[in-house]
C-alpha cells in the first residue's frame, strides 16, 4: 500500500516537472520550481526523486518491466529478435499515445545530461530484459546460446528504439515511431 | 606538423596517465599526479585534455577513423552488417595486442564516469561510421535505405561490440575477444 501511494506521488510530481521542462526548458528548471509547483520543500522531493534528471528518466524503469511482460506474452516459438521488436510495441505506444511524447523524445535527445540518464536506464532495461532472453533462447533448444547471445540481442533492440525515436523526433513526428522501429530492425537483419 | 606534434604528446601522456590509473585505479588518481608523471603543470596538462575520462578515451575517437577506414576497404558487394563486423576488428586487435588491453577495458566496464564517456565517444563514432555506411547501402543499390537504416547498422554493431568487451573483462580474457565479437554478431542475426 505504502508502495502505491509512493508511485501516485512521483508520477504526480514527475507530471508536474515535465510541464515545466518543456514550458521553460529542462536545463533553465530548477529543482526548487518543481518543488513550489507541487506544494512541497526542496528537501522533500528528493525523498521522491535522487537528481532533477530522475524525473524525466524515473518512469522509464518501468516501463521496462511492462516490455518484459510483454516478451513473456509473445509465442514461444518466435524468434528473439521478433519478439523483441514486438515486445518495445509497449514503448512506442506510450510515446505515440502521449500527447507529449514528441516533445519528451525530443527533450531527452538533446539534452547531454539526460542522454546520459538515459544510458543508465538502458543499462537497467538490459538488466530486465537479458534473463528473459536467455530463458526464450533456452526453451527454443539453443541451450548453448549464453548470456552473450541474450546481451547482444537485447542492446541491439535498445539501439535500433533510439535510433527510431531519434529519427522519429528528427521529422517532427510526420513519420508514425512504429514504422520507423519497424525499419530500423530490419534494417539490421538485412 | 604541430598537430603530429601535439597528437605525440596526447600520447604520451594518455600512456603515463593509464598506468597510474591501472597502478591505484581511475578515481584515486588525480590529475595533478598524472601531470607531475609527466612533468607538467596542471594547468598545461589541461591544454591536452579537458578532463581525466577524456584521458582514458581521448584516443578512441581516432580509433573510429580507423575502423571508417578499414570499412572503406571491405568489398563492395559485402553487406553492410559483415562488412562493419571485419572493421571493427580494429578494436579487437587493438585491446588484444595490447597488454594492458584486458585491464583497460575492465576498468572502462566497471568505473561509472568512464562508461559514460564511453557512450560519448559511442555516439562520436556513430557519426563517423554513419556516412560509410549509407554510401555503402546506396552503392549496393538501396537508394531507398535512408540514414536510419545505416544509423541502427552502427549503433547495434556498436552495441555488439560493447557487450562482447563486456564479456571478455569477465572472463579475465580466457575466451578470444574476436570470438565473443563474432558470436554477439550473429546472434543478432540469427
Amino acid at each position: 500500500m505504502r508502495d502505491v501511494a509512493r508511485r501516485a506521488v512521483r508520477a504526480e510530481i514527475a507530471a508536474k516537472a515535465m510541464q515545466l521542462f518543456l514550458a521553460q526548458g529542462f536545463e533553465a528548471t530548477t529543482v526548487k520550481q518543481v518543488a513550489a509547483a507541487v506544494g512541497m520543500s526542496g528537501r522533500s522531493l528528493f525523498r521522491y526523486f535522487d537528481t532533477k534528471e530522475d524525473m524525466v528518466i524515473g518512469g522509464l524503469v518501468e516501463l521496462g518491466h511492462d516490455v518484459a511482460a510483454a516478451l513473456e506474452l509473445r509465442p514461444a516459438d518466435e524468434d528473439p529478435w521478433t519478439a523483441l521488436r514486438h515486445a518495445l510495441e509497449v514503448c512506442v505506444d506510450s510515446l505515440e499515445e502521449d500527447e507529449l511524447g514528441l516533445r519528451r523524445a525530443k527533450m531527452l535527445a538533446t539534452t547531454a545530461s539526460l542522454r546520459t540518464a538515459m544510458l543508465d536506464k538502458h543499462l537497467r532495461w538490459q538488466q530486465i530484459l537479458v534473463p528473459h532472453v536467455e530463458k526464450r533462447l533456452r526453451d527454443s533448444g539453443q541451450p548453448q546460446a549464453e548470456a552473450l547471445a541474450a546481451r547482444a540481442l537485447v542492446s541491439a533492440a535498445l539501439s535500433c528504439l533510439d535510433v527510431a525515436a531519434v529519427a522519429w523526433t528528427e521529422a517532427e513526428g510526420a513519420r508514425p515511431l512504429t514504422n520507423l522501429v519497424d525499419q530500423a530492425f530490419a534494417a539490421v537483419r538485412s
